[in-house]
């Protein structure tokens, strides 16, 4: 039995903040993993040569300035994202070659219906309150369809369709039908708007640590090597009138509060003594996560770029819905990534790891030629079928949730306090997020121990 | 560790009908139940006078074909649930006293834009598959709204879409925003459409069988005392190429095959090794249960029908949402039965008890007068709570989930079999549903057991 301050549960980025700002301001602290790993949905591999490779959450951008805080305080310097080059985009079979965000090479009718869309959900966005999506004037309307049907009822060409669908329902990794417009308006707009997200260059691709995000979180918990404790998934939490006690596998831990700091899907792994509040277990029921598979290609150079490409390409439903340039600072050696998301990732979890590889080397030579044939290594991450994660990259709320429960999303039930990027009213989503969630959950613990003081 | 044909987790009717089929087919049984009883969402208490009350779902309609052949099966009668007398309906504090079931004292208006939505739903309901409601012509566009957006879009008075949202989003106990308008064309087509579950007489309200619900599983689960463990919630379940392992509290079961007839929304609690298929185990996150409160309020005499009453009222949004007479078939004494659902019912969650009974007393004597005033008891059962079920009264599929997920629902995982009402294409969400799909479970297992001799 660990006595302690708080106890903070899942040690992502949100608890290992939680966790490193209460061990700051001279706390003690237990925390609790249930992996052999910390990170959570980011997970960084370094190969024998010094390069490494992000296998989870890898990218930083303009905005995000609690995970910048952390690169400062930790001296993680950042590099700019690969942009250079066109990017690609396939409609139909068809190849587009293209410069900038927006693939001029499809038909005028198709771009001009994109942009139109973009821009008018730039000004969606800037509707919804931050801190209180359901009191956006329009809450109720958009909470009652799905980003499908908005993408539907405003798409005017097939091609506007697809790539509106890839780049927006894409962020959630599932179907565009299963997500509320008014969640994708809420976590859009946490991070500035739809221009921030599909935006590389200056938005959510704009930049990543040198050594990958592996970089930041080992020396966190490093500092909280005497706090951390790995393989304890945690089985139930019990709050009584002085304090809590949380039970793992292995170790249990009655501190004055506890911080949750785990994907909303799987919060419901947990039994909380007593119930929680109705409103907040009907969430955790509530806000499931996505599918996504994550591949790293490891070649000797990253020939693309020499061949003209950023390495940049989308493929609506294809088993490589996204390819990006995954190089690290020096280039060497050549790193492509592909991210396939949501129907598509779930599709391909279905085939053996062999036949998966085939498909993916095969999708790469298809955009970028016969090189691709041959790589060093290919390091695949499927994120759908983590027990610990409950799925990837995010959860998301489905039409209803937010404006009947996502009052729920931050405030503690008692003495269990609630972290996660999911919880972030900034960068909701982002690793940034995270951060500022684990923040403001050891703010809202100390305060409350001084409320109890005075 | 109890070495047996086949495990069957859970005891309301789908698990307890697995288990006595079973069981009647001569195989070995072990049947876990978490709680401390069986029976599942239906819960019958007698009084000491004989009288009953039935705390969870009670009503027993035509076409129910397989709940009626339990009832023969083990002796039980039914009796006609009480139509006699007036309904009422409560709308912007206006009451208004009806006979059939439309309250016709409404602004023409507002009925007729009522018929002609509940027409146009039953015909929308016939074009949609039973077996496999992804298939329908227009399951997308059905898929991508909720029935909130359905009804906002096609009621043209406030209180025909107050009573559209009642009648149909009450069924899932959830904020009609929630429900995706396939998986209500889905459920209540599975029971012949929007007049079967609205209509009382020749509905599913039209009879309840004589002694309650427990008049039928009691008899059964004393079939099954040999197999039946209570207090057992199951944590794992293991399959290997011989069979599984379902590991409980404190009893571990090894069979060749498992059925698991348990809530969607719990399903989750279960750790599955290996991990289930993507696909189904993203269905678990995704299909929620709702929130109802059931009020039974014991009175000396069912007085309002002395006044004309049939007992049946309706309130969108009141703290008593429904009301509807719960006598046994003596009439003898009173009952009177609150049904409150969804948002409604997780607002009263927030009160104490002391509270509740007097904002549902108060309720009573408003609609049925001062003799309401004085109860001799009031039973209250609160399903949102309940950690075994996950809540009340049946799960429902947002937008997105039947059309992505749906095809999980019954197929088998290998060794682990799928019952419970949520799973069957015929009176799905009713008792006979969950009948029906105990039914099939069984008789899935022991096909397998053919095909594996053969």
């Amino acid at each position: 039995m660990a006595d302690v301050d708080y106890c903070v549960v899942g040690a992502g980025f949100a608890g290992l903040t939680a966790a490193l700002r209460l061990k700051q301001a001279g706390r003690s602290v237990a925390l609790l993993e249930a992996r052999d790993r910390v990170g959570g949905r980011t997970f960084t591999v370094t190969r024998d040569d010094g390069s490494w490779i992000d296998r989870g959450g890898a990218w930083v951008g303009p905005g995000q300035d609690r995970i910048h805080a952390l690169m400062d305080e930790f001296g993680v310097p950042e590099y700019k994202q690969n942009h250079d080059g066109d990017a690609m985009m396939i409609v139909d079979g068809k190849k587009h070659r293209y410069g900038g965000t927006i693939p001029w090479s499809m038909s005028p009718w198709a771009v001009t219906n994109l942009g139109v869309g973009l821009t008018v959900l730039e000004e969606m966005c800037k509707a919804v309150p931050r801190e209180s999506p359901w009191e956006a004037k329009k809450a109720d309307e958009w909470d009652r369809i799905s980003l499908a049907e908005w993408i539907e009822k405003n798409s005017l060409s097939k091609q506007a369709r697809e790539m509106l669908d890839m780049a927006l329902a894409g962020t959630y990794t599932s179907a565009a039908s299963e997500t509320s417009l008014l969640w994708m308006l809420t976590q859009m707009g946490s991070g500035g708007g739809p221009g921030f997200v599909i935006g590389g260059k200056g938005g959510a691709q704009d930049a990543r640590p040198v050594g990958g995000m592996g970089a930041i979180y080992r020396p966190m918990a490093a500092e909280l090597v005497d706090a951390l404790h790995l393989s304890q998934p945690v089985q139930q939490i019990s709050q009584d009138a002085d304090g809590v006690t949380v039970s793992a596998a292995d170790v249990t831990v009655r501190a004055r509060r506890v911080i949750v700091a785990i994907p909303l899907a799987i919060a419901t792994s947990i039994v909380y003594e007593p119930a929680l509040p109705v409103d907040r277990a009907f969430l955790h029921q509530r806000m499931p996560s996505g599918a996504v598979i994550k591949v790293s290609v490891i070649y000797d150079e990253p020939f693309w770029r020499a061949d003209g490409f950023s390495g940049q390409s989308s493929s609506p439903n294809s088993p490589a819905t996204l390819t990006i340039d995954a190089c690290t600072d020096t280039a060497d050696p050549g790193i492509m990534c592909i991210i396939t998301e949501g129907p598509a990732a779930r599709r391909l979890t279905k085939l053996d790891e062999a036949e998966r590889k085939a498909v993916f080397i095969g999708e790469l030579v298809d955009r970028f030629g016969s090189k691709a044939k041959t790589p060093l290594e290919l390091h695949e991450q499927n994120w759908t079928v983590e027990r610990y994660s409950g799925g990837g990259m995010i959860g998301h709320a489905p039409t209803g949730v937010l404006t009947q429960f996502g009052y729920t999303l931050r405030p503690p039930c008692g003495r269990v306090h609630w972290a996660g990027t999911e919880s972030s009213a900034v960068m909701c989503g982002w690793i940034d997020g995270a951060v500022r969630s684990g923040e403001r959950a050891a703010s809202e613990v100390m305060a409350a121990e001084t409320a109890a003081v005075s």
